[in-house]
């Protein structure tokens, strides 16, 4: 016998985007995993505390750094060496047949890090993905603009891509998210300017939690961007819908 | 005094994948309104009919027609009076201090119709969207299949696309989704065997609904393909994550 992982999807921010089975599994999870930067307080953790109990173990993974810019290949062992740890702990609570919940900010699988926890525990594990409300969507929400109309096609990257890459991917979209925008945010504005885009441009940080701001995207600091920013490039209105 | 216009997500199926704050605005509003075809149960309805009271107006959108493949121009005008029509019903509820909630699969921005209701009606009447769990990370959650991979970008897309846009999309895509498939299936599986990715194509349907099936991709009947079906390419495996 040995407990079940659950990755589960804790929704962008405002802890009532959590769903009614996220909120069931976390209650009744042993242990309960959650990603933290060094001496901050986590996310994903503020987003569901106060449904959690004493009694159930609280346990931190703290990311040895952030990943606003591509890693040298010398990082990529260190990178690979956290998740080992992690998996090694969480299993060490699933062999005494303890359920671990695993919090992802957002979905489970839509940019997120659960995955490499995932690889590394669900061939050894009974595992179970709870999707969440994802960022993209909750971005949308709250600029009030939708994401794509009839036929177009959505186009979801990070701002971590290369300069060509991010011109390439834009110009082929009908509609555009570009997350995870903190350093990267200057060059992803270069582009968007570059290619007549940026008038369709939309600016948020972290919506849906308490300190949620939109900013018309011209008046953006590209200083002050934080991890946790998005640009949205909705689709073209349809004139007959 | 107006009503409130609520665009609600009500998520892929399970009724446990409702956020708590769609369940909260749904039990208070006044009026429900939910996408229907003709002589079949609403799948929006279904999710959440047990929250619902006698007391709630249940508001019937009958859509004119399916759509899974284009649409003669001719049909444009019969879509856009459909959604004049339903913006002038919901408005009349709202001009009397109602409030609506409009139930959306999924989620009400991403790949849906609110938005037409949305454009119609947002500029007259307060308005506030709800995000949901959208399809795209629910089958993935099902699938045990994470989306992307550190630096890979996710395309997401629609079966209706013709055979050329196909082919370039997913050509230039490190991962995709491919949703409404119904009569599509077969031109998506023709498009996506000749780039050599059938490999790596997985097949779900009602993903998270009662009727969930998941099928190879290579076995799937394609005569027998519903509309609320989906293929994800994953993006590939990062090996030293």
């Amino acid at each position: 016998m040995t407990g079940k992982l659950y990755g589960i999807g804790v929704g962008p921010g405002d802890p009532e985007l959590l769903t009614l089975k996220a909120l069931r599994l976390l209650k009744q999870s042993h242990v309960v995993a959650y990603p933290a930067a060094k001496k901050r307080k986590s996310n994903a953790l503020t987003i569901v505390e106060h449904h959690l109990t004493d009694a159930q173990v609280r346990l931190p993974m703290i990311y040895p750094f952030t990943i606003e810019k591509p890693l040298p290949d010398l990082y990529e062992t260190a990178l690979s060496d956290f998740y080992d740890g992690m998996a090694a702990e969480i299993g060490g609570h699933l062999d005494q047949d303890r359920d671990v919940a695993v919090l992802c900010e957002g979905d489970p699988f839509f940019f997120g890090s659960f995955m490499y926890l995932f690889d590394r525990l669900s061939p050894h594990y009974p595992t179970e993905v709870v999707p969440g409300v994802n960022s993209v969507v909750a971005c949308a929400a709250v600029l009030g603009a939708p994401l794509v109309y009839r036929y177009q096609t959505l186009t979801v990257m990070g701002g971590v891509l290369g300069e060509d890459e991010l011109r390439r991917r834009l110009q082929a979209a009908d509609a555009a998210a570009i997350m995870k925008l903190g350093s990267n945010f200057a060059k992803v504005k270069r582009v968007l300017t570059e290619l007549g885009l940026a008038d369709r441009a939309l600016y948020i940080e972290r919506a849906t939690m308490a300190e949620q701001k939109v900013l018309p995207f011209a008046e953006v600091d590209e200083t002050k961007v934080p991890y946790f920013a998005m640009v949205l490039l909705p689709g073209k209105k349809w004139a007959s819908g």
